[in-house]
Formats: C-alpha cells, structure tokens, sequence
C-alpha cells in the first residue's frame, strides 16, 4: 500500500506525455513486452490473488523455470508494478506482491485473460474450422 | 458482420469448457500467445480503427516487417479474429478486418495498451528510481 505513486494525480505535462504503442520508437513497447510475455501476465494474473515466496509463485504459474520466473519478476520490478521484499532471517525469506501501479496492470491483464479463457471454446472452434 | 458465432449464446457444456492460462497445458495459451505478441496486439488495435489493405495495415503498425505481419494475420484468422476478404479483380485486391469476436478481443487489448500509454510516465519514472 506504500512504495509507488498511484495515489498522486498526474500533472498535465505528465499527461501529455502518454505513450503511442503503434510508432515504432515508443518505450511503451517495452512495458507491452513485459506486461503480455507469457510469463509476465501469468506472474500478474498469479500475484493478484495474493503475495507469494519464490517457490510458492514457481507452483502457482504452471511451466514456468526458475529462470525465466526470476528474470520476468526482475523486469515487473523494474517497472514498478511488482514488489519485492526480503525479510532479515536466517534462511532468507524474500516475498512478492503486487504495487497499487501493479494491481491496476493487473487487472486489465485479468480481463483480457478472462476473455480469453471464457471464449477458447469458440475459437477453438475456429481452429478446427480452418483445420487447423 | 457474418462468418464467426459471437451471437449465439453458448450452451452450458461449452461454458463448462473454460480455459485455464495458469495450467501449463491449457490451449488458452496460445491464443493468448497470438493476442499478446508483440505484433498481434499492435494488429488487433490497428484493425479495431477499420478495415485495411495489407500495405496500409503495415504501415499503421510501425516497424512490422512483411513477413511477421503475414505470420501474424494468418495466426489471428485461423483463430476466427480477423478476416480476409480477397476480392476477385487484377491485381488482386485482399482487405482484413475484425470478426465480431476480434472487435470484443480488440476492445480487451485496447484497453491494456490504454492503461500502458497513460502510464508509462509512472512506469518510466520507476526506471529512472531502479537505475534501468
């Protein structure tokens, strides 16, 4: 509930630098290719039920690698969608959650994968329509 | 306006077929996979503006080169998304568009890409913070 800036309002010259997702040179594709890797929205749809050690998320995403998980978290990190604590103890004990930037990331990602998963019957369908 | 089912409602055998995106074998994660590449999401917002050539969707979606917009055309039609119209004049003359369902999948990604656009400000904020 700390830690980043949702609860500020944006002021106009921030507004007004909104990103373009279709001009080639916009940073915003990086934040896409974050956010829709595969293992990126399967790490926001996972960390929105709740906070989660390694090992734990590991389980909850199913197929991903350690490495693949620990670089993905690296990058949701980064962009400050994603929180990561280390307790002090002896083993260490490190946990992630999502940021309040992150939850709203969340949710949109939610969504799309809600709609997706609601209508892979009908594109299935498609699929073996186009014999696929 | 024709050729996918999105107006007819689903019988309950088929909602009970649901897709799970966090099960490693699901086949929601291809889809997924073809919604959320780098290019088929930048297709899908493009498409959701009209309908378009193959020269001109190309050049709405900065930085595609021919073949990955083929690749990804074909993926989101065989997926019941996008169609393709050829129409039957020399030179050949084929039009894409959206199917009903690609207008509902559009309108999914469309508003991820809204929420990264207005937020990339913050997002790059946290680079800058993270020393990325």
């Amino acid at each position: 509930m700390k830690s980043d800036s949702i609860s500020k309002p944006l002021p106009l010259s921030e507004k007004l630098r909104r990103g373009n997702l279709l001009a080639a040179d916009c940073p915003s594709r990086e934040v896409l290719k974050h956010m829709t890797s595969r293992w990126g929205v399967l790490v926001l749809l996972a960390l929105e039920t709740g906070t989660f050690r390694f090992a734990a998320l590991r389980r909850a995403v199913g197929g991903v690698s350690e490495r693949m998980l620990a670089q993905t978290l690296r990058q949701l990190e980064q962009d400050g969608l994603v929180l990561r604590v280390a307790h002090d103890v002896v083993p260490p004990h490190v946990e992630y959650s999502l940021t309040a930037l992150g939850r709203e990331a969340a949710t949109q990602v939610r969504h799309l994968a809600d709609w997706i998963e609601v209508n892979l019957p009908r594109i299935q369908e498609n699929w073996r329509a186009s014999g696929n």
